[in-house]
């Protein structure tokens, strides 16, 4: 990690700076796997699995007997955590359910949103190394409390043509009927487009490689939504004197064995606490069995001396991180600090793995900055909120006049025409 | 208007067939702007106000003085109408705002969620032929009960280099101060990238022609949230026995004037519904000022007579309408029917100049089917929810063991490792 000790003002910026991507050359691969499922669908997708896994697959969807079989395999002890890790999420994500609230604005005229599930969503699970069921969880349990009707997951299969068995029990635990095994661009483009297995959707969500990203990136363009824009994982930590440097190295570890392009940065009022903690991610880095990755991305980290809490708050909205760990005993007097974050773990024993797992909160994040515009995945983003109005002949009475000067002024004269036909018919009553 | 007679179900796609804009072609002519603008900043947008509109402006930004002679110049009724208008939607977005609810997932987990307002907005404002200062009300007074901290507002000048003085009242009473005379793609890039002048946006709300449009297309790439996709505005109506026929005449029409672009549906159970709208938007249409742009979109718009209100509803959710009108006296009872759309006018008194305008609701909603996919602005498009947790030692206990399990079975070490050091820390207590 890079130090840097109460550094200027000027200078923010760059320490702020994260690893650029350059995708732009991805642009015309990606636009043909899009084209080829496009016009060629489930033959496209066959061609994909030869050439890339190596697999003949004429059937994509998994069957009941192999979820069943799954289901087999997976031990007591993880069902049971995933089944813990669910009831939390479904019970944070149930209160985020709008109740309707019906508003009179001027006597008369009754206005109110109702939210509806997006009809038909799709889900992209990584596959590969590590076997995303927890994403299932994260993307899936919303889903099904938005009232999505259709839900579609695609994941790519391994060597064999079968899915991860947990990713199968999670996915069976919340309710999706609809699995293919297919992974890559190819996924998102059957999602947005429709092939003769896998149905079209409305709005994609999950994470994925540079491809899926991309995929995601275009499909958006054509008229499919996405959950948000993404980019490599990172967070911040701010610890104080009354932080424990073990348990913050260890958080800057988790986040940096997510890839060699995640960025973990730590700032602190204490150079000790800075000192304690470079001592602990030495010793534990060497435990881990994704050492190599997580060394790399420690490169391109940070950790910077500041004067007092308010500038590290003030650095860390300036960053925007993903996941932002507060590590003090004092913590949650600071929290009207933060504008720009994804996800805020608060105290010393609130660890970035128990969003990512188990506390409740959804681990599907803007990354890269955008904390500065986006939020994170929640059951927002499965419904549409559509507006109702209902006006009464009085209703129309008390803002007819000024619909109708409004709309004159705007130069719309149809516009006040449908007002003044209303308030006409009711001088006539 | 194209009429249809209880089709059979396998055409209804054809008569949902929306208008087809191809403005792929626009890609490199509004990359070109972008680039000129990111790389120049001033000097490329004197550049374009010079080609474009013929002005020669060495300042960009509206300044107090102009305000002030420029509301002097408004109508005391104009004034009073925007004051009407302003209070209700301030009172139906004010509703929107979330109380905070601390859920205790697990005993010792609490987890919430927190607005923020998006720090930087940007606003654009068509001018031009039709000064559209309602949408400043829309977008300005959702930004403002949001907190956003700074509101940049773009607009077109006229020949003369001014701002339409109804939008700089406007824009004064919700409180927005940074208002400049740029329109055009190149606004966009303006708001995007930030120039000498004009502050750089996180996020950029307003409809335009195809070149704003695809601008914002092409920023949203690269970094900068937008409020929606947009194409052009439609309007659906849902007529039985008990509706008025001028009413919908006028309603459609008032669709219609928007642009040659626009379409209007009219679905009824009722012929002789059908027939007298026909006849009335035949008398209705000649009164148009606009009336040259009503008759073309006329043209691109169809009546559809079906056999029962369920079927009228089916038809109106594929189609997934922008505004949908609901012309009967027993609407309230199909509510629940409403799958997609943007925003919904119940009975004969509830037009859609009301919701344009004055009832509270939004008039910035999702065109061209997103209704699909996408919410209209709201006061949750001016925000980033963020979530927080905290764990108590407790807390850490009830969910630590799972989190272990999940996380070793993702094959993530050190997401399982920032559990165990503290269940450790606590077993040693």
């Amino acid at each position: 990690m890079k130090r840097y000790r109460n550094p200027q003002k000027e200078t923010w910026s760059e320490i702020c700076q994260r690893p650029v991507m350059d995708t732009t050359n991805l642009n015309e691969l990606v636009n043909k796997v899009l084209e080829n499922v496009r016009s060629n669908g489930d033959q496209a997708l066959r061609e994909y699995s030869l050439r890339f896994d190596g697999l003949d697959l004429q059937e994509f969807q998994v069957s009941q007997t192999e979820i069943s079989a799954a289901i087999q395999t997976v031990s007591i002890e993880l069902k049971e955590a995933i089944q813990l890790a669910k009831g939390n999420i479904e019970r944070f994500h149930k209160k985020q359910q709008e109740t309707i609230l019906q508003i009179e604005t001027t006597p008369g005229v009754v206005c109110w949103r109702e939210s509806r599930g997006i009809e038909k969503v799709g889900l992209y699970i990584p596959g590969g190394t590590a076997p995303l069921f927890s994403t299932v969880l994260m993307l899936g349990v919303p889903a099904q409390l938005a009232g999505c009707g259709e839900i579609v997951l695609c994941t790519p299969p391994d060597k064999n043509g079968s899915v991860d068995p947990a990713i199968l029990f999670t996915a069976d635990l919340v309710g999706i009927k609809k699995i293919f095994k297919v992974g890559g661009a190819q996924a998102i483009a059957a999602m947005a487009y429709g092939t003769e297995s896998i149905p079209q959707v409305y709005k994609i969500f999950g994470p994925g490689n540079q491809y899926v990203t991309k995929a995601k990136e275009l499909v958006q363009q054509v008229g499919t939504a996405i959950d948000m824009p993404a980019g490599p994982s990172e967070v911040l930590v701010i610890a104080d004197d009354t932080c424990e440097p073990a348990f913050v190295a260890a958080d800057l570890l988790s986040q940096a064995e997510h890839g060699t392009d995640s960025q973990v940065i730590l700032l602190s009022t204490s150079e000790d606490v800075i000192d304690r903690v470079m001592v602990e991610l030495t010793a534990q880095v060497e435990q881990l069995p994704r050492k190599e990755i997580a060394v790399q991305a420690l490169v391109k980290s940070r950790a910077v001396s500041l004067e007092t809490m308010e500038q590290c708050f003030e650095m860390s909205n300036a960053y925007a991180p993903e996941h932002l760990i507060l590590a003090s005993e004092n913590a949650e007097g600071y929290l009207r600090l933060i504008r720009n974050a994804g996800s805020v773990f608060i105290g010393n024993y609130s660890c970035e793995s128990a969003g990512d797992y188990a506390s409740g909160t959804n681990h599907t994040l803007p990354t890269n900055g955008y904390a500065r515009n986006y939020s994170g995945v929640s059951l927002d983003s499965f419904v549409r909120k559509i507006t109702f109005q209902k006006l009464s002949s009085e209703g129309i009475q008390n803002i007819g006049p000024a619909i109708e000067c409004m709309a004159e002024a705007e130069q719309l004269f149809a516009h006040k025409n449908a007002v003044t036909l209303r308030l006409n018919s009711l001088k006539n009553d």
